[in-house]
C-alpha cells in the first residue's frame, strides 16, 4: 500500500468533524476557523522509539501517549485542544501496526473532542511528530512567567507513578498487579484539560510535569525570575512509589518525569476561593511550595531545614 | 549543551518578531493572533535523512530546503506563510552543524516574512519535522477539488532540473557547471507564494509539484473527478534536462520530483485576462493541457496521438 492509500486507508476515516474545519486531510493544507476572541495556542511534540517509548510497545499504547503528552501542553496554557497534525516516520507499512495505532489514534482524539487535520507519513526509523492547536480566549493563557513571590506552588495530582513504571521496566521480577497500575499511568496519562477554566481566572503561572518536578518548576523559576521553596511533606506522592521506594520515593518525584499532571502558582491572595472553586467541582489539587524572590529551588524538610535541590530532570542529549 | 540550552542557544535568536504573535519560543505552546477575516492554513511536512536528502549535506542546505518545502504547501493553497514548529530528531548535538542548520533556517524564515514559534529537539535518527501555519482570506483557499472540464492547466515554471540533479548525485562524471545549476533547483527551489493573489482571483485547483507532474496533477483529477489532457509539446523543459535526457526528458518531468513548482487549473473564460494579469507583473506561467470529463492522465503528442501517462511518482513505500 503507497503513502496515499495508507494516508487514505487509516486516517482519513478518524478525522472527526468539527465544525470549525473549513477542509481536513487531502488536500496540501488543511484550513480551520479561528474564532475572533480568540487566540491560537500551538505546540510540537516528538516522539522517538528508544527514547520516549518502546518500538515493542502496542502501536495502539503509542499513538495514545502521543496525542495525550501532545494535549498536555495545551492543558498547561489554560487552552482548549482542537486540531492536531501528524508527521509520522515508519520503518515499514505494516497493516496490522497501522491498524492498532489508528485506533489509538482515533480514541485519544475523540475523549478530547480533537480532530486530526493533516499529516504527512514517510519511511524512516520510527518517529511521531505531532502539532497540537488550541484556543484561548484572548489575554487568558497561562504561561510560566507570571509567578510572584508568595504564590502558592499547587500540583494537579499525585506524581512519580510514571516514573515507577519506567523503573519496573528493568525489573521483571516486580508484581504483576503493581506493574499494570504504574504502567497505566505512563500509558495513560490524564492531560489536565479539566482545569482550563479555574486557571484562566486564578493562576499566575502553569506548566506540565514531563520532565520531573524539579525541572519543570524550574522553568517556572526561571522564565518568572524567582524562587521557590517546596514543603517536602506536602509533595503528593503516588502510594505505590511510597511502598517501592519508601524515604527515596521524593526522589522519583522530584527527577522523574511523564507524569503529565500541571505545576502551577496561585496568587496568595485568591487560593481559598481557587480551593473553595475547586471543592465546589469535586477536583483536588495540592498546594506543596510557595514562590520567593530569591533564586534557586529549595524544600523545607520536616524537621523546618531547608534543602538545596538539583534542577535536573529528564535530559535528551 | 542540553536540550533547553540548545534551544535557546540557536532558534530563540532567530524567531523573527511579527506583530501577530502574542509570544513565540519558550512555554507550553506559543500564542499568536489569526485575523478576522482570515481562514487559517496548517501543513506539515516530515524529512528524513537518507530519503528526502542526506546526511551528508551541508545542514544550511537541510534547514533551507525543509522551510521551502513547507512554505510550497501553503503557496499550493493560495495562502501567505506566517508561523512555523519545528520539531528536529538528532543523533547528537552537534554545536557546529546546529549552528548551520539554525542559519540555514533563520535565511529561509527571513525570506518569507516567517517565524519560527516552537519546536522540539528529541535524540533520535536525523528527521527533520514541520507544521506550518498560513492565512488565506475566507473562503479564498484554492483546493485541489476545484477543476472542471475544459479548464486550462498551467504550471508554473520550467521542470525536472531538480529530478536531473538526483540522477547526477549518482554520476560524478557530470559537468560541474551542469551539476551546480540544477543542484541549485533541488537545494533551493522557489516556492511561489507570489502567484497566491492572482490564483485566489482566477484559479479553480492548485497543487505543488513535489512527487512529479503526473502524480500531483493526478491528485487534482482524482480530487475533482475529472481527468486530464497534457499538450506534450508545451510542457515546460529545463533545458539541461532536454540536452541530458532528449527525447526522454518529459518523462524525469512526469514522473520526478521536487520542483516545487505549482500546477493549477484556470477556467477557459478566465484565461485571457489571468494572463494578461501576470504579463503586466512580469510573471510566466505555461498552458500545458486541458481538464476533461473522462477519467485519467494522458499526453497528447506532436503528431496528434493520445498516449496514456501512469500516474506514478515518487514513493515513500
Amino acid at each position: 500500500m503507497d503513502e496515499f492509500a495508507l494516508i487514505k486507508h487509516f486516517f482519513k476515516p478518524i478525522s472527526n468533524a468539527r465544525n470549525d474545519i473549513i477542509f481536513g486531510i487531502g488536500d496540501d493544507a488543511a484550513c480551520v476557523e479561528v474564532p475572533p476572541d480568540y487566540h491560537l495556542l500551538i505546540s510540537c511534540d516528538t516522539l522517538v522509539a528508544g527514547v520516549h517509548f518502546l518500538s515493542t510497545w502496542d502501536a495502539y499504547d503509542i499513538a495514545y501517549k502521543a496525542v495525550l503528552v501532545n494535549v498536555s501542553d495545551i492543558a498547561a496554557m489554560a487552552g482548549k485542544p482542537c486540531w492536531l497534525t501528524l508527521g509520522l516516520t515508519l520503518p515499514e507499512s505494516n497493516p496490522i501496526w497501522l491498524q492498532r495505532f489508528a485506533k489509538g489514534l482515533s480514541d485519544a482524539l475523540r475523549k478530547f473532542n480533537l480532530s486530526l487535520i493533516g499529516g504527512d507519513t514517510t519511511r524512516g526509523p520510527l518517529t511521531i511528530s505531532m502539532t497540537i492547536h488550541g484556543l484561548i480566549p484572548k489575554h487568558c493563557a497561562v504561561r510560566r512567567n507570571g509567578a510572584k513571590p508568595g504564590d502558592i506552588i499547587f500540583v494537579s495530582g499525585e506524581l512519580g507513578a510514571a516514573a515507577l513504571a519506567v523503573e519496573f521496566l528493568q525489573q521483571p521480577q516486580v508484581d504483576i498487579k503493581d506493574r499494570q497500575l504504574v504502567m497505566q499511568k505512563l500509558l495513560r496519562p490524564n492531560p489536565r484539560v479539566d482545569l482550563s477554566t479555574y486557571l484562566q481566572q486564578y493562576a499566575s503561572a502553569a506548566i506540565d510535569i514531563s520532565d520531573g518536578l524539579a525541572a519543570d518548576l524550574n522553568h517556572i523559576c526561571e522564565e518568572s525570575q524567582v524562587g521557590a521553596c517546596i514543603f517536602f511533606d506536602s509533595i503528593p506522592i503516588h502510594a505505590l512509589v511510597k511502598q517501592y521506594h519508601g524515604k527515596q520515593a521524593s526522589q522519583l518525584v522530584l527527577h522523574g518525569g511523564d507524569d503529565y499532571e500541571l505545576c502551577f502558582t496561585i496568587p496568595k491572595q485568591k487560593v481559598v476561593e481557587f480551593q473553595r472553586e475547586l471543592k465546589r467541582n469535586n477536583i483536588t489539587c495540592y498546594p506543596m511550595g510557595e514562590i520567593q524572590s530569591s533564586r534557586g529551588l529549595w524544600t523545607k524538610q520536616t524537621d523546618g531545614s531547608i534543602v538545596q535541590v538539583s534542577t535536573h530532570g529528564y535530559n535528551h542529549f
